[in-house]
Parts: structure tokens; sequence; C-alpha cells
């Protein structure tokens, strides 16, 4: 059960309710966002939601069955938005296109990535500073350097940096420079990190883990949704299957079951997913006709000679071409006799 | 290596001409189907195209790299097109639906569905009469009785018959009644079952294992065309993972992969692919987006009541709405600005 | 509910029984097998034992919860045995060892594996005569030739045979010369073929699928014996999973499990279950260690030389030196204060 | 290749022997552990090992053509031992026992536990006081004020303490009170988490990832190793398959392939590598049989109470009976005659 709490209430008052509410034999953890204050309740006893509605402060009251509260569409019945300013928006029923490089590599990189966005309308760019990656003896990123650059760059052309947290200490030097803290499918249950994400007054992009479940996935959006932070969408990215043709499986499925449990947007990564340039864009199409709310693929001038992911990065004509036909197919499903 | 021989060759000259193929140091497996004779060569040893293309009674001659040869679209690049009479075509670039119920159960349900089909001009119906059951205690089909009548009933109306074939003795008795004969899941490495139905001239649908690798697959219609059988295609229906909020995760990215790795058309199965009504559809237009030549989805009058797979089944209304969208997607892909 | 009638019982007195059965709201599968005829009856509805135990030639009655009836350890408490003749019995608490070939490749390859056998003491040999693989074009075994000649070295020892049957044509062919027919991995869920096994009057060993779960191998042991055939045992031979480090994942955790689901043996195959030669014995005893019946693995004279399997093949050095391990282990646990 | 330097070595001449490496074309990072100072080269040339074993200050030289070195056993071929004082020290040929509960819950929990591994001669004690919990609203553990009291209790008994880290932070607060850092299943690859633990003075024990790859937890390891620490130790504790009969499926192969490519101890988790409390110890058993070096599994006076796992926990008598069998098949396997 969820209830929500008016923010202007005083704080002995809240307890009082909070107090009423713990008497019908419920635990309550209190989570205040940017947006609101809620009390996300657990319990077995059966109660009158009128009763608990009447209480002092209580805006509303929802009873939620699934485990994870917060991010359940039984809730929240709308597409949460996530506003980046500038009338950039995700989840708001247009598809969202997030392009940009595994990695940042240097200044001529980044600008000539920033061009391609510029020409193609694309709001948000991608690029890894921090990389996990397997091994202690490669790449693993410019680091905070790089990001400053890589903000420079974009600030000047309004475009918004989504890029990978993945430690704790990192925020609060990323904090200024990025839109949106991606958290990677490695750290997809590393709670602690998940915890302080949820206190920051910043969107956060939450991948699948290399083998989450859906339902994994969710508790994981929950964790930073309850520490505060409501700027939270979901990624499928791909899974671990015993299918070695690909570098994951793209699970496609995981689209609309997302889109129906939860109320957070989804987002698909067609880069990852398959892995394989060439079928980077029929999995991305094939992604947004399942009902994603947009896109995070990764795009280079010269992909055969980017640090990282050249196998499954698109150049130039690719990403333009790919552009163009989620055009058409968003097109179809907006008519009105499509339904 | 492929090489094609003359049909009209006689005996002895094509052993003569094998002889010679064999002094080069092949293993050659002689390849006779509905089409062509082929010789299907092995071996290491680098060889001059052009000497072979010079013996007696050969018409052409392909080096192909994989482990399979006659499924390989290194060897045949245009799709292989498989046509059921009166212009119904798979793989002729048009988006065939094959629909009907899980299992065969009664004259009227056979009609009801009929009944949608032509309604919604769907030429091939599926509907299964020899049903594969984990356990024994469970309906298993209507049997040989059941596809007579299914047959019966289908033919007044022009409509095709897709229908499962579980054991050798059973296809001379299927044979009269059947148009495409379908080999399942469970059955994808039944090796003897698919050296009998190379044998056969009627089409095969074979799906993929329940984990069945692409490259098992490839090798499993390998041994349906090399025993004589060119009229075959390909299903994609959903793997098995360590993900149980659906019954299957379909692979998305097997549908791209496949339409490279072999010329045989590729049919979705999006009923098995996810099990899930509701997402049946948006799996279905992501399969087709991605690629695949077509679609066979499970449909009843009142799914509710179909003595199987009534989860994954939809009704006449939805499968109607799947249609129009398939029609949407399917134009928008035609359009000369798609590319 | 398992209902065991008197096999003396005439047929009319038997469907009078039946027939009250079904009228307390059960259906009623009828199973005659080797030893017993049983009544397995499938029913939500509550029912007095002692009523059921006191119809006319009712000799016992067990009410089973899972849905596999005559294969579970619910109703049948002891292990059960199958007597092969002249004291070689499996399931009777000594661990079975059966060794051999991958396939039967010539009489040389036989007499030195039976001499290893004499030898050693061990009483039964594998070895393939029709072989599943992937690929058409690689060796299918020596064929029913094969068998004749592994049969005629293999009775001048007394040894007994245990060989894979892929189809129901070959049953008939084999039958004399085998005493377990062998249902391979990719046979699994084969169920016209477990259907026949069901109705033959020799031990069947049936291999888990390739990614069959515990539940799906019970339930194709119940075609079998509900069919008829109650000389059957399982075998756990390595699943398919996301790790590719080995050629199957062995899944140590299907023996204890087995063993407390089911009565029927459980045979472990750590040939096939880790794929790597020297760390089979090791996963041969943590098996044994583990509760299983007895092992199946594959040996030969000179491993390197066999035309398959090679790498998970031991030699006879090996094999030797594992059977002495056996036995060390085996020996601890027989020991009293072992408990 | 890894190149151990003299640690008396001035750092100019470090710096010279390494200069002389880096032109022969290879990179170079430099490591220092507790025990010795290494350069880790990485290049494709080749080279005379004589040349280079004869530069300035290097003790020895070693080939590895693993992608992860210094953890690899085609460097130092003999298993690690990690030295506790006391004579406990893990890798030594003898089985390791490690038990406790999943969580630390109250002092009487911390002393009857402590009581039986008195009793028993074990002599490491595992308890989570930092919690990975999948959903936030779940008991996540004592944390650092139910360290203090477990170490309390543990160090009046000569009992060492093995314990969850999750995060950077919490390192330094645990350090005066863990014998040995675990990395949990989820934090496996985190790599900012392991880059600092290889900067830490104690020992590590490190668990495969949920779904991670032998490769995978292998260059995990080479993180620690890399960073600095030596004192490192890996554990199998079950992967994520299509099964879900049991918890994980404990991957018994991992353990000698494991044991084949590295030198660290390899410790068994069967609690968590089944999760089914009465398959527990077989599991355990088979491992050790498999080569595992130690085990560590979860144990408490009522499992039935534990606040968590207790569906995989033991009680006293049942862990007191798996001691047995470990020391009946331990003492087999040390008998002259096994080999």
């Amino acid at each position: 059960m969820i209830v929500q709490i008016d923010k202007q209430l005083s704080t002995p008052e809240i307890q009082k309710t909070i107090h009423k509410i713990k008497n019908l034999g419920y635990s309550v953890t209190e989570v205040t966002t940017q947006k609101a204050h809620y009390c996300v309740c657990h319990g077995k006893g059966e109660v009158d939601i009128r009763f608990i509605g009447s209480l002092s402060g209580v805006k509303d009251v929802h009873v939620v069955s699934d485990s994870y509260k917060l991010v359940s569409r039984k809730w929240k019945v709308a597409t949460s938005q996530i506003d980046l300013g500038d009338n950039i928006v995700i989840g708001n029923g247009n598809c969202s296109i997030v392009a940009g490089p595994c990695a940042i590599e240097n200044e001529e990189q980044v600008a000539s990535i920033v061009n391609h966005l510029v020409e193609n309308n694309i709001k948000i760019m991608r690029g890894g500073v921090f990389k996990p990656r397997s091994s202690p003896y490669t790449f693993r990123g410019m680091g905070i350097e790089g990001l400053k650059m890589f903000y420079r760059i974009c600030q000047q052309h309004g475009i918004r940096i989504i890029t990978e947290v993945m430690e704790i200490d990192q925020i609060e030097k990323m904090y200024e420079y990025v839109d949106i803290f991606q958290v990677g499918a490695r750290n997809s249950q590393n709670f602690n990190l998940l915890n302080v994400l949820g206190k920051v007054d910043k969107p956060v992009l939450l991948k699948r883990g290399i083998s989450g479940t859906i339902d994994e996935l969710l508790h994981s959006a929950e964790y930073i949704f309850s520490s505060g932070n409501e700027k939270l969408m979901l990624c499928e990215r791909g899974i671990r299957t015993f299918e070695n043709a690909y570098r994951n499986t793209f699970d496609i499925n995981a689209i609309p079951l997302l889109k129906e449990k939860t109320h957070l947007p989804v987002i698909a990564d067609p880069s990852h997913g398959v892995g394989i340039r060439e079928f980077v864009p029929v999995i991305a199409l094939a992604a947004i006709v399942a009902g994603a709310d947009g896109l995070i693929y990764e795009v280079h001038e010269n992909p055969e000679e980017a640090v990282s992911d050249s196998n499954q990065t698109l150049n130039f004509a690719e990403s333009k071409s790919l552009l163009k036909k989620v055009a058409a197919h968003t097109s179809a499903m907006q008519n009105s006799t499509y339904s």
C-alpha cells in the first residue's frame, strides 16, 4: 500500500498519521522524493482504505499487490515523464533517441559525433568516461577530465549527457557535468550505489543485469525510487543465454512486460542487445514496435577505429538511416487506424 | 563446395564426374531434390573452381565455407520461395500469415476459425492433431481422423494446412491431407524424422529446438535438404532461458541472423515466443520489422475455452487488429524512402 | 492416486472396480507392466482410501501428489532394481559401472575394450551403433551390423550391452542384441519413441534432455512406465548453460533431487557431463558421493584415435584408476559411522 | 609475461629495467603486492626470456598465455596458501571449513554458533552484517555494530571472521574486525570495489557472479591481485540456469577447471549452490571429492528461525554429520593407493 502525504504537513502531524497506520499492523517506510512524500506500507491485514484516506494529511492511497511498490504501474497508471528541459522529455509518447560512442576518446571524436547529433535532431548523447572492463589491463576510460571536455562540447549545442557511474565516490564529481546517470548491467544489483543515486536530484537510467530477471530489475528500481529519486528509467540491453551467435540475446519480451508492470520509461539498447553492427538497426526498430519509449545506441564516425565496441557501433550513415526507419514506424503507429 | 549436376546426365556420366572430384581429395555426398541434383563436397584442399566447372554435366559450382552447405545463403543469395499454389507463396517478400488453434478440437471450432481466416484473407491454417505433451495423462490430439475433418473443411475454402508430424509412421497417413509438415521444437534434432521428411515432396516447417542454437537449427535443416527436400522453412519460436516471467524468450536476434545465414524463409511464432496473449501482437510486429518472412500464431473463437495454449491464443478481434498493424508496418517498410 | 490391481483378476471384475473408482470422480488410466497391473487415477475429489482398498482385486492404494505418478518415490519408497541376470543388478545400493566407446568402430576396438572390462570386473558395456550427429555429413554409426558384431563379442564374456535407439523402427531389429535401450538427450521428449519403449520387455536408460528440466525428465519417464515398462533408469548427463568452458554443465544438484523424487535408479554420465577428459574422473566421483546409483563413461584403448568424443574418453589406465577411487569412496560411504 | 623484480631494487633501477622491456614492444603494468614486485607485460612479439632474465633486478620470468596473468597456474604451479595465523591455513591440501549463519542476528545466536564451531574444531566463521537483498524493504543486516559484537565473541575463542563487504566505504570501518573480506556474487564485477580490496592487507574471498563465466571470475581475481593483494581465494556458489527446481545450479565442473587454471584456493558454497537444506551435505561432499580446497556453509541453531536463508541452513547435528563425512572422504583421498 502506498499512502501519499501532503508535503506541507508538519513533522509531528506526519508521525501521528504514520503511527495510526502502524497501529493497523503495517510496517511503514517513509519516502521523500523530489516530487512528493510517501509512506510505503507492508502488511497482511485487511484495511478499509477510506479510513486511511481520512487520516490527517493523506492525499491518496493505493493498494499495490506487487512486492515492489513505487515503481509499479498498479499505483501510477500513466507513464512517468522525465523532463530534461528545453522540451526534451523522455516518456511522453514519442521515441527518445540517445546516441553516442561507447567511450569518450578525445575532442575530435566528441565534436564529430555532436555534429551528427545536431544534424539529426538528437538531443541526448551517451559516452562512457568510466568503463567497466572485464580485464584490468584494458582501457578504463578518460575519467573525470574526459567528462568535463565531453560536457563543454555538448553544452555549446544544448546536447544532454548520459554517462555511466560506477562508484558512489564518482557521483559528486560527476554531478555538474551529467544530465542522466547510467547504472551499468554489472551494477544493476549494487544496492549501495542505487541507494545513493536515490538521493541525487538527477535522472537515472538503470540497466538490466547481465542475467537479471525482470523482477530483480524492478526491485533495483524500487531501491532508487524509495531512496528519493523519481526521475528513473529502465533499460533492456540483452541477457546472457546459451546462444553465443551474438554478444547478448536481446529480450524483446521484456519490453511489453516492463511497460505493463511499471510506469517508468523503458529504453532499449540494441547495440549491446545484439552486439553485431549490421543487426543493430532492426533490433532497434523491433524494440520501438514492441513499445519501447526510446533507444540508446552506439554511433561513431569510424566505428572500426573506436577504442571499444567497434563491432556494434553504427557509422553516421547507418545512424541516419535508422532514424528514418524509426520515423516511418512511429508514424505508422500514430495513425488513427492503428489500434 | 556445392556442385550442381545436370539432371539429364546419365548415371555413368555422373559417376565419372564425381570420381574426378573425389580425386581432388573431396568426399562427396550426392543429393537429389525435387529441383536439382547436387554434389556436396567436403575437403580441405584448394581447388581451381574452373576445373570443376569444366567437368561433364556440371551446371555450377559454389564454395561454401559454412559447415552446413545447401541451406547456406553463401550458395543461394535469393530467399527461397515455397509455392503452395493459387498464388500462395512463402518467401516472396510479402508477410505470410499462418493462423489457427493450438489443437484441432471439433468441426465447429475448425469451421469458425476457417471463417475468420477467409474473412481476413489468411490462406494457411495451423492446427495440431498429434500433440507433444509433457505428461502422458493429457490430451494428445484428435489424430488422423481429426486431420481428415480439418482437411475437408479447409479444402472447401482453399485454405492450406500446416500441422505437426511427430513420427515417421505418421507421414504416409498424413500426406494426403497436409500442405506443410511441421517439425516441433522437441523434434528439432530427431534426425531420423528429418531424414525421412527430406524424401517427401511436401514443404516442411522446421522449428528451432527448445534450447537449440542457430547453428544446430541450420544443421537440422541441412539434414532435410540433403535428403532431397528443398521446400523448407525455419521457425523461431522462443528459447529457454533463466527468465520465467514468460513461457519462452522470443529470440528476436535470431531473425536477422537467420536471414543472413540462410536462403530459407524464416517464420516467427510469437504465440510460443512469449506465451502471454496480450503480448503476442507486439512480438509478432517486432519479428516482422526485424525481417521475418511470415508469422504463425494461435487464434481461437474463445481462447479461454481452448483445450490447450489458451493463455497465448488470440481471439478473432485481436487477430484482426494484429493484421491491420502488420499491414501498417509492412507498408512503411515497402516505402521507397525506407532503406 | 495409484491403485494396484491383482493381475489374476478377470477382466470384467477389473472393469467393475475401475467403474467404481470413476464414479468417485476420477479419470483412470490402466497400466499393465511386466510386473503388475495399475490404475493411475487423476481427480481432485477427496476420497476415503479405505473404500478403494476394499474394492475387489485391489492390492494397494497410494495417494501421489506429484503430477507424475508411477515414477514417484511417494508411491514406491525403495529404489527400483533392474536385474540383468547373473547377479548384475542396477539400483541395489552398489555402484553400477557402464563403460565403453562413444561409437562401435570395429572388432579390434570392441575386443580390446571388452578385455579391459573383463579385467576390471565391469559387466555392462556402452557403444553406439546409431549415432545422433548435428551434421548430416558426419559418421552416423555402424548400424545394425555393428550391433551384431558388438553382441557376438560381448556375449562370449557375459558382458551386457547398452546402446542408443533413435527410432521406433530400430527397436525390433535391435531387440535381440541389446540388454538396455538407451534414449539419448535429443530424444528425451520424443514421446512416440518413449511410448513404444514402454511396450518393450527390456530395460531402458532415459537421458535428460539437453536443457530438460527435472520435471520434464520425470514426465518422460512416466511415459515409458505408464506404457508398461517398469525396467527404467534415468541419466544425468549435463545441461546446456551460458558457460562454454565445458561441453555441458554437469548438474550435480540433479542427483540428490532425482533420488528424492523418484524410485528409479539414477546413473551419471560424467563424460558428456563435462566433456573434458582429465575432469571426467572427479565428476564421476562427485556424482557417486552425491548419491548416483552408477556411472556410464566413455573408454577407449586410444582415445585420441576414437572416431568421436575423443576429448572426453578415458584410456584404460585412467579408467582403472577411476574404479579404484570409486571403490575408495563407496567403501567410505558404507562404513557404519557414515550417517 | 610476468617478470618478478627484486623488491630491494631502487626505483630508478626498476624503471631502467622496465624501459628495456618496453623497448621489446611490451606494455608493462607494475604490481606491488604484500609479497613481491611484478611487471605484468602484454605484447605479441617473441622474446628471448634469457635476455629479460639477465636484466638488472629480475628474479624470474614466466610466459603466461592466458589473458589473466597473476592468478594463472601457468605462472605459479603450487596452490597459494592463505595463512590466518595459529596454523589456520587455507590451500595447504587440507579441507578448510567455514561455517556460520547467513546473517548475524544477536549475541545469543553468535554465541551458540561459536560454541558449535569450537566443539567441532572449525576455525573460521561466516556471518553477514551487510546483506545484499533484492528488495529494499527487507532486513539488510546489523551493520558495523553487529560486526563488532561478532568480532568480540569470536576473538574470545580464536575464531576467524569472514564477512561480506558491499561498498568501498565499509572497508576501513570493517578492517579491524575482519579476517577475510568476502565479495558477494552481485559484486563479482564491481571493479572499483575489487581495485580497492587489492590495496588492503587482508585476505579476500571472491564469489563467482550469479551468471559469471569462469573466465570473468579469473579476470575479476586479476583485478584484486594486480592491485596488490595476493591473499586471494575463489568461491563457486552455483550459477543461474533454466532449471528452477533449486535456488542455483551448483557448477561442479567449475571446481576441477578452476583448480587447473589458477593457483588460488577454491572454496565451495553448497548452501547457495543448491539452496535446499537436505541436499547441502552431498553437494558439499561432491565439491570436496572434485578437488575443492574448502567449504563455506550456513549453520544455525534453529534454521527455521533464522532471519534469512533458513531453507538452506544446516542445524548443528547436520553440520556435525557433514564434517564426519568430509573426514571420511578426505581420508580416502589421502590414502597412498588413491592416485
